[in-house]
């Protein structure tokens, strides 16, 4: 249906629920994810969703993924703190991507580095650009108490 | 192997054909491929490379994808003229996906938009965020003489 749209002006519109019952999600139900930090640009990492973490990441404004390594919804930041602030969210063309523009709390990564992009390629060789940033202060609730 | 450097420093760095025969290519040999414009930051497109279509994209400098549609490499703008200058290459941390930093010559969608992410959500509605950019002019070659 999204496709739909391809010749269409700015302003067009279709029925969100309508658009995610016709998207070309893949064998195991996922469309790939790009998030990206809304104001510099940075992209900061690639996952996917299935039509659960699609809805609850519009739902609450926190980036949702599936995980495909834990078979199970991947709040973002969840354990490390490092969530995600959803801006805006855009479908590409043919819909079988979706793109995040959020607000990265800390590292995007899970190497603490700010995005997973990390690893340039210089001529014939692999090389490691940037550094893990300085952990998140825990927050006040989870401190131990003196 | 790209995983070594998961902990290593800045200046890290690993054989380019070695990590490519380790990367975690999917069931039909390709990982995913994001096309940003280098210097704006916008992401242009999200398309997918096999090892052959890697190789050409280093050796021209020119983004060249697989066509999973047409099943056969892609050179990016052939037929268009939108091509896309290599400007940088990164892998991310598990190496399933790859940036590309390009140099996008008109539109990057194949309806003539700059982006194909123009779908914005909207509540409960998905609407157009993009014109169509001018065509390119064609190049005097292709002109028909008088």
């Amino acid at each position: 249906m999204l496709t739909r749209l391809e010749s269409a002006p700015p302003g067009s519109q279709l029925p969100l629920e309508a658009v995610l019952d016709t998207l070309p999600w893949n064998q195991d139900g996922l469309i790939t994810a790009i998030a990206q930090q809304h104001d510099s640009g940075e992209v900061l990492m690639l996952a996917w969703m299935n039509r659960a973490a699609f809805a609850e990441t519009l739902s609450t404004g926190q980036a949702c993924y599936w995980s495909r390594s834990r078979h199970s919804l991947w709040r973002k930041g969840e354990t490390s703190g490092c969530r995600q602030r959803v801006i805006d969210v855009r479908f590409d063309c043919d819909g079988d991507a979706v793109l995040l523009l959020v607000d990265q709390l800390g590292g995007a990564c899970h190497t603490g580095r700010r995005s997973c992009f990390y690893n340039g390629v210089r001529g014939d060789r692999v090389e490691v650009l940037d550094a893990p940033l300085p952990a998140l202060p825990k927050p006040i609730s989870a401190k131990e108490t003196p």
